[in-house]
């Protein structure tokens, strides 16, 4: 999933205005790469690159370090790009179209599959864009927080705008069960642990009731079919069965 | 969109199983507020609570500092929740569902449009949920990471859960249980039920492999969780245990 250190890059390049921290622009890369995203790009960068406190931050993200660039100023920066997009905070006193974090994703890849390279700007730490940076823009985004309390560091905004890129890309069904590949259950398996359950419990007091045995028996059974068990379970199952009947049994004798 | 300092709080309950960093608890409140979400929990937190570092890192999330709970170990954490879900980075070695972090949303939308209280259970920041913290839930959560680099941290998780969760608000809520309002089983009414199973295996031979048994014991929860049984049928599996150890010992009196 990862690129390669040259060559173009999968996904837009984030770009930070102005980023006070170095700390900021390490957990910046960091949360990137947790998505496939490698192509950062810095405006101005408060305190010079290399920075050894993102190099910390980043716990690991050299992939995207490596290739940073730093720029004078964010025309330079986004030369290359055709679909660009600004993050902000606050209402800005221009028209522009307003996206969701999600739906800024569709465009993303929408642009993208329309060979054209994209880009998503974020502001510095405290201020965010100046509202001369965020009219370069497309489009503005926008996290969803809760009006009491917009309360999201540059980094967290980086890893939101990351992931959902990440998740525009398919929309393919999620994987099942876990555990090695273990083998469901066919009907006769299951069937014939039902039997034998039933079987035991028609030697106790417990499916006596004639009249509502047949709907003790179903509700037993959905509740063991719901589960959806496995090969091993059900022969797990005939194991519990064959002990907790033997038990009383072998204490008696 | 935050709640009432007291009361039932929107949306799922965040349960922290022994964090270790202060600065970790703070940063999930934070990110949990700017979703919405307030009920935070802690499992034995290793430097206890209150906890100063927590406070300076949650940036003003006191309306979820103020409730959060402390509880000895997760069962009592969860007693009072219906639908569970638990965080993983890794495979486990039982059956149970894993959801992406959307289709978690969307299980949490649909569980508390049915009065489901819910809630999200988190490891250690470096180990994770222990296998018989995870198997407690009924569907695993993961992130997807790049293969090559998954390296998100506690608080980021929080953050996408509570993320997802938000934006799940509008997705209509999907399927869930027939059987004409039939209470689906608390945890704690689970926790009974496994004791009293357990308890019974042990007096048989079938648990007695010690090495073998955690895992045992393990991979019946999982199966008895993933049919999510209702309060009826927990009573009718407390019956079915209880019939099948007596039934050999009436037998031989």
């Amino acid at each position: 999933m990862t690129a390669p250190a040259s060559g173009p890059a999968p996904g837009p390049a984030i770009v930070l205005v102005a980023p006070q921290m170095g700390e900021n622009i390490g957990a910046a890369a960091r949360a990137m790469l947790n998505f496939g995203l490698v192509d950062l790009r810095l405006v101005r960068p408060r305190d010079g690159w290399p920075n050894v406190k993102a190099v910390a931050a980043a716990v690991g993200a050299t992939v995207v370090l490596d290739r940073v660039r730093v720029h004078g100023d964010l025309a330079a920066a986004i030369a290359d790009r055709r679909y660009v997009l600004a993050t902000t905070a606050r209402p800005r006193d221009f028209v522009k179209p307003v996206l969701t974090l999600r739906e800024a994703a569709v465009r993303l890849r929408a642009a993208e599959a329309a060979g054209q390279p994209t880009t998503v700007l974020f502001g510095p730490e405290r201020t965010g864009l100046e509202n001369d940076e965020a009219v370069l823009a497309d489009a503005l985004v926008t996290v969803p927080t809760n009006p009491d309390f917009g309360s999201i560091n540059l980094a967290q905004t980086v890893l939101l705008v990351a992931y959902e890129w990440r998740q525009a890309a398919d929309a393919s069904p999620a994987e099942r069960f876990e555990a090695g590949g273990a083998r469901p259950a066919t009907r006769e398996e299951l069937m014939n642990f039902f039997a034998h359950l039933e079987r035991e419990l028609d030697r106790t007091p417990f499916l006596s009731n004639r009249q509502q045995r047949p709907s003790m028996v179903r509700n037993l059974r959905a509740l063991f079919l719901r589960a959806g068990p496995t090969e091993q379970e059900v022969r797990t199952l005939h194991g519990v069965v064959a002990e907790l009947a033997r038990r009383g049994a072998d204490e008696a004798g």
